[in-house]
């Protein structure tokens, strides 16, 4: 397949963290998370998120997400969510049939939700009628490229906690949002409050794998059952375990993540006054959304694959990963503004 | 970790598996199953099971499992297995959960069940009070190291299909199957009536991997959503996929699987005479089940990694896998006798 | 408790319906359905809705809701409602958990939704990642006390058809929709292509009973299993069936329902000029929605009980019955007249 | 329909409860379980099992244990009921589905499980593989017609409680237990440790309903949700709790569990020693099982309907109720007596 923008996990796996699989692969160890890998991977993460995570190896993005609410949720309650949050529209459904509780969608903008429309959707408290809500579900960063700010967050979970309810982040490019906000881990998850951080590795230059971090260390009593009957406990785990600790290692996360962020932004800056597009806000993690004629598509995609994100406007989604080159951007952008003056067809 | 004979997944990757992945991790390829690396492996699975073969990967055997019951039951509706069967025992109750099905557990005999009790339990049919038995799920080898032979399958599914049930087997170790009784994957599923299989990757010296193959194509229809629902469809697919390519390529997985059997045969030969251990009829899969006294378990599990299958009576299973050694049998061998006849303590 | 406008649940058991239940209560009978009351109850039910009509008790109406629901759907597939329709909002979460389904509410006007949003929301077809909308269930009449004109229901339904949906009413009410749409049950219902009603009982003058009608026979065939297994299969079934029965020998439930129109349109008569009172639009079914001043509400509701429909604007519902009487409506709006000119008081 | 022994729940209403419902047909009520007649039901239960008893109306008897055992339980959670138990073999896997739990079915002798079985199904603890027991489900009586004593119940409860679980009781017939061990309700529930009991109604002379009653308070917390989560929260709930009120005064109940035992012995009596056919020993309960000559089955049942219980043995049930007379038992004998010694034909 050609290079493109198509999404993060069009990329293949970061070398470092390739090697680290082939080092894992000596002789035999036991399985279902008692290695020493899987030990040594939740040291990382502690360093990242404090002495009381407890972390868990999933095998994916949707799997980290239901598998949390499950555990923060009892089947009569309800999510505050994004109306375009991943676990309302990209997860055919896995919630409620796997954790049984309801999602309340909740109106955002450019991919965020606000005091404003929780404090209105909060209603009914006590009433036997109403599904309860007992979880906010934040993305971070957004499906569309936007960065809660800390403020932004602090006072989201300030709220929340004020009602009692849970705090989850779907982070599966959480480590995006730590660069963007240029904090650690632990300054906008567990210093603020959060309980429960769904960790994507997958979009991030792993092979697979996911972790669920639970920073309120009571909520994580009784997850390895709820992990193991969501079919998520992997049995050859020390292959998980040590992609994570690659990744954490000398920082790779920062490289990963910094090239993302540094070529969409590249990106960003090479097409925003090319005529005839129009740009959304400067990008807060690896994703460009643009809207382009409906006409250039074809063509553009046969050079360069990428998502049309919203078939009406023919906004379009130009997403970098951990492999993106500065050369891709200039290639791409050329490719744009060729679209705008078609070269003139030789004689 | 000290090699043993713990389990098929406390050994890592077969190198041909793990160059595999190496291979595909070329620059850029679509996600969600739509890659060139999942049309080859499905290419490879209709060469072993049918050109009518549907393939589908997930993560691992418990998802085969569930998903696959997902499929082919609606809530009201049973399953009937060994009470030994993986799906009963050590699943955590996942089918219940995930499927919202009964299991019917039938009474075994060295793993397996008979058509006699089908036929005791096969009740109340149309019974509105009753879940409604859809169907017959089979492990093949058995939990327990034994392979139904073509004769008891036959007999088997001919009832189930006389009833107008479904046939669904949990083939974590299906290549074991194949060796023992020297048949093709073809000649013992799909020729025989299989409606569904849950393919082992994982235990045979993948990374991490299984499929679910429906051999009846009408199955199949809607499970893209079940297995998305399900929390298993893998976004970087191609590195599933590749696994598979490679283990049937060459007939890699003949190897596996064979080294596996002549090791368990080994072992069984070098350990049945040994006095004071009782061992089971001669392994038909990859596992020897024998007892041994109490007093030399924690000795023995110093150098050998193995566990033990009952509490009660002290039956230990010994499990052999693609990596396992004919000296490691010998070694082992040696230090079980060594405990009939300790050696003279040093002077 | 004082009589009012609270709910037509508030409501007694009409004597007519009443006297059934004694009368069914001689000696014994068969349960689970299969008595000579259940039958006669049936037969009734096909004169109003059409000799195919298959036709299912159950207890209540979140009951008839879910059920219909689960004999409608998968777990990978979502129903498209209003977003004040019941099963969204006053359920407590039971679709999702008990048919595992998604639901996604749709704005809505007056309780009613249109062509236009539902084709605004019938997106993703096909995409493994988002639910597939399987079902357009309508309330009717609305829970605002709207009713979809037969012109509405055939855009909506032809609609649905069109993109081969299933069509299901939520019917609590439906009795007071034939009664304004001057129609019998089966032409706007059967007639127009509706799959599943779910049949009000309890709101309309039953002690208590509803009923699951399929009028697309085929989606019935399993549903004694569903019903079973949603713990709503009644025991002593002849005393649900009586009552039915009694509710449409005479067209008896045109005097009930017409009652409660009647009654709630002398309402809307008696109070829509009394100053500092907001009332919506004529009363289609039997509840009026007016705001009064906040400060009205307590000494009001000391007289005749009723519900403040929205706590901000105080908006308040007025619900007739079976039973209200012009007395009842006479000295409700004698009251409110005087919350506006209040007596002078005794010298 | 002929009266007969098929069960007690072909029987009718009470008189005594039939007249409660019509006095509780007065004017308005308010409904969902907040009107003064489900205040004083629950003031009767509090005077049969304690006054910490929290009792909540539902509407069958698989819905009281369902409701009850989502109450106990998360998903990857175990039941440990008897084989024949009414959850296990007669709700069409309404458990599973609904609660997600999984129930572990136990060896059964006269329908009794024993301390001794218990010990050897209570294994792997804390396992994540295996879902974890976490409650033990007792009928009493049992569906065979046979009481736990004082002495079986304090050994079965002390047994559950020193492995921390929870104990529920499936009392569809609580009463014919209560008259059968000749102790308050109280005295084998409340003071033996029992945490909720599924305390039937409809098999005791009532039109419908059943109780979920919660001796362990702090269970009770969340279970208005769960109850209308499942579709169990009756709307018009005087009618149900009026009929419970009506049951508890003047030992109404005394006298309807009373009559159904007597007759039960008297058919006991009146049949043991007839010939070719085979009792179990002395009901407990109102149900007397024997083995008849299948040919004796037909002409029978036109006489008094019965079912057979055990297509295989022609084990039958024939079930007495609160309206069974002794006339009844007498015809009934005499009937099968005739089979022995059919009556010469008239010449």
């Amino acid at each position: 397949m050609k290079r493109g923008f198509g999404s993060d996990n069009h990329a293949g796996v970061h070398p470092k963290i390739l090697e680290s699989i082939a080092l894992a692969n000596i002789e035999h160890a036991p399985s279902y998370g008692t290695d020493d890998w899987t030990e040594a991977a939740i040291k990382e993460f502690r360093k990242q998120f404090g002495t009381e995570a407890q972390v868990f190896f999933v095998f994916n993005g949707t799997a980290a997400n239901v598998t949390a609410l499950r555990a923060l949720t009892r089947p009569y309650q309800s999510v505050f969510c994004s109306d375009v949050a991943h676990i309302n529209v990209d997860e055919c459904g896995a919630p409620e049939q796997m954790a049984g509780c309801k999602l309340i969608p909740l109106p955002s903008r450019n991919g965020k939700i606000s005091v404003e429309e929780l404090e209105k959707a909060f209603i009914r408290r006590g009433d036997q009628h109403y599904s309860q809500t007992q979880v906010l579900s934040l993305t971070q960063p957004t499906e569309l490229g936007t960065t809660y700010s800390i403020e932004e967050l602090t006072g989201l979970i300030t709220w929340a906690k004020s009602k009692k309810l849970y705090v989850h982040i779907d982070g599966s490019r959480l480590a995006n949002a730590a660069i963007h906000l240029n904090k650690s881990f632990k300054e906008f998850t567990t210093d603020l409050g959060v309980d429960v951080v769904s960790f994507g590795g997958t979009k991030n230059g792993l092979l697979m794998g996911e972790a669920v971090i639970f920073l309120n260390k009571s909520l994580a009593h009784d997850f390895k059952y709820i992990r193991k009957q969501s079919s998520q406990l992997p049995s050859k785990s020390r292959f998980i375990a040590c992609q994570f600790t690659a990744y954490f290692q000398n920082d790779l996360w920062k490289e990963i993540a910094g090239n993302s962020l540094q070529r969409a932004q590249e990106l960003y800056e090479a097409v925003r006054e090319i005529p005839q597009i129009t740009v959304r806000e400067k990008p807060q993690s690896n994703a460009v959304f643009a809207k382009i004629p409906s006409a250039w598509v074809k063509s553009l995609r046969e050079k360069y694959f990428f998502y049309v994100w919203d078939e009406n406007t023919f906004e379009c989604r130009w997403m970098t990963s951990w492999d993106t080159k500065s050369e891709d951007i200039q290639g791409f952008a050329q490719a744009l503004k060729e679209h705008v003056h078609p070269p003139a067809s030789p004689k």
